[in-house]
């Protein structure tokens, strides 16, 4: 019997940290432990997760020798931090060198976009990769695109509105952009396979369920709802207007969360549609490696499969 | 007969620069044609290139129109721009851009380092990768390691002073950190070979006639000269205070190009003999090409060939 990798795992109770957890205890390879905030580890969320049975480590993250002791006997760790706390990955890497981790993953979760220059979220996200590259720590980046869950259509039935965090009823440009998709379920079970693939050590991988534009997105809508829909159109010259406009907001107030997040959400619309930077292409052009293409037989569920579901009932709305 | 690819090279009168010329004009597959600063234009060493047949684009490099026609035709634009002009590359980026270059080669041409905290001339390097990868034209980057011109030590007798640049008497730490060396001779066979490969197409490269470490240099030196060396030995410590000390000269100076170059070499010792940066495992661990596997049919000159030219008087000063 192979020995299972112990996995230390930060961010568990976020979306992408639960699918995570999920896919990496579905897999039956690893023994997971759980990195918490001290302040975090009394939540709910966290309760429960004890109650699994998992070991928790309530670190401060600015605690190094913390770090370093909840790194100990780390294969492989894994970091699914917030998007307000990426920076704070460096001690946390400089720990799992100290502690001699043979893994780590960054927080990517992410669409593939430009390293630098195209968001403000990936910037950062760049910091921090070439950070484990002035280390020298073995590592793997993972990508997702953008996740299913918040990439269907609000129909005008209103069937699908519980299942969604906010109304989606534009269509960028000329809608033929394509994009990279995941279901957020199937990030965990991808990176179980990713993370015990020699191949993909030291580097970038995407994951995608389906890679679909818009244009396909609304016509599988309308042919599984049977309803009609339209989608009132945004052009390039309005996204590039949004981000100019939230960049200001977060000058303004640059130590707003809020703004920072309006900043983001703005230039995931300018880097999906303008640009094109979300798609095989680009990630091509990277250097990212295909999950589908490692794995031919992990079967993601479809989006078509995904619409199915939420328009039975079946769906959930994220960050809820 | 194949067609010739049509080359624009910038910096062709620099040492890196003259090397790449070369190398392309030995190959016989290309077709050159110059980009020089207008201020440069008749400079005995342009005026060399002019005799040689060679078309000569003088234009500014803030000039967008003037790098778009020098551009338009091109396949392949090559840099070998100087260390202190690292980020002018972005407008010469942008124009390859519009005018359909088919490759573009930034000016890398130096050691394996840290993408970024390791060698501020790195860092500005990386900068222009970025701006690449930004506009998401095809690339290739190729590092060439030290150069043997600058790697050889100081025999006591005084035969190799005649060509060298500065004496070279120490040995960093214990001595046994592998380092990449290419003869200043061979890259531009390297960059002929390279530029023509699909396989590097965006791809990091790294050439290299030998990989020795300085105990293996001064052996080589010992041997074939026959002259005993008593190199002084500089522990990581002396290394680490240098860089502290050269960064500190140059914030008081920040516009001081002298100062910059000093905050250079401190960091290339730093990065060659404290980190070990510039080495096949590390440039491995960062995803770059071996020149020597994908050529196996090319033989670079090696250290010792070098060093036996030397000291046998058919060596030149670089820089001069």
């Amino acid at each position: 019997m192979a020995v299972k990798q112990k996995v230390l795992l930060l961010g568990a109770t976020g979306e992408t940290g639960a699918s995570i957890l999920n896919g990496l205890q579905e897999s039956g390879n690893f023994d997971v432990e759980v990195l918490v905030r001290p302040a975090s580890a009394d939540k709910p969320s966290v309760q429960k997760l004890r109650e699994q049975g998992l070991t928790i480590w309530p670190v401060d993250l600015d605690d190094f020798n913390g770090l370093v002791s909840a790194m100990t006997g780390t294969d492989i760790f894994i970091s699914a931090i917030g998007p307000n706390d990426l920076l704070q990955q460096k001690k946390l890497l400089q720990a799992a060198k100290i502690a001699g981790v043979k893994r780590v993953i960054p927080c990517a979760f992410t669409t593939v976009a430009a390293p630098t220059g195209a968001m403000l979220l990936r910037d950062e996200k760049e910091e921090v990769y070439n950070a484990i590259k002035y280390l020298g720590i073995p590592y793997t980046v993972i990508d997702v695109g953008y996740w299913y869950q918040i990439s269907f259509p609000t129909l005008p039935s209103g069937k699908v509105d519980y299942a969604q965090m906010v109304p989606v009823k534009t269509i960028h440009g000329d809608g033929a952009a394509p994009n990279i998709l995941t279901d957020l379920r199937d990030i965990g079970r991808y990176v179980a396979r990713i993370i015990l693939d020699d191949r993909t050590i030291n580097r970038y991988v995407y994951t995608a369920g389906d890679v679909l534009s818009e244009n396909e997105i609304y016509q599988i809508a309308e042919e599984i709802s049977g309803e009609k829909l339209e989608p009132s159109r945004v052009s390039n010259e309005d996204v590039e207007a949004s981000v100019k406009q939230a960049k200001a907001a977060l000058a303004e107030s640059p130590h707003d969360n809020m703004k920072r997040i309006g900043v983001f959400v703005a230039q995931y619309e300018h880097s999906k549609y303008v640009r094109v930077d979300n798609s095989p292409r680009y990630a091509d052009y990277l250097g990212y490696l295909n999950a589908r293409e490692l794995y031919p037989d992990f079967q993601p569920t479809s989006f078509r499969d995904f619409f199915a579901e939420v328009l039975a009932g079946k769906g959930r709305k994220v960050y809820s």
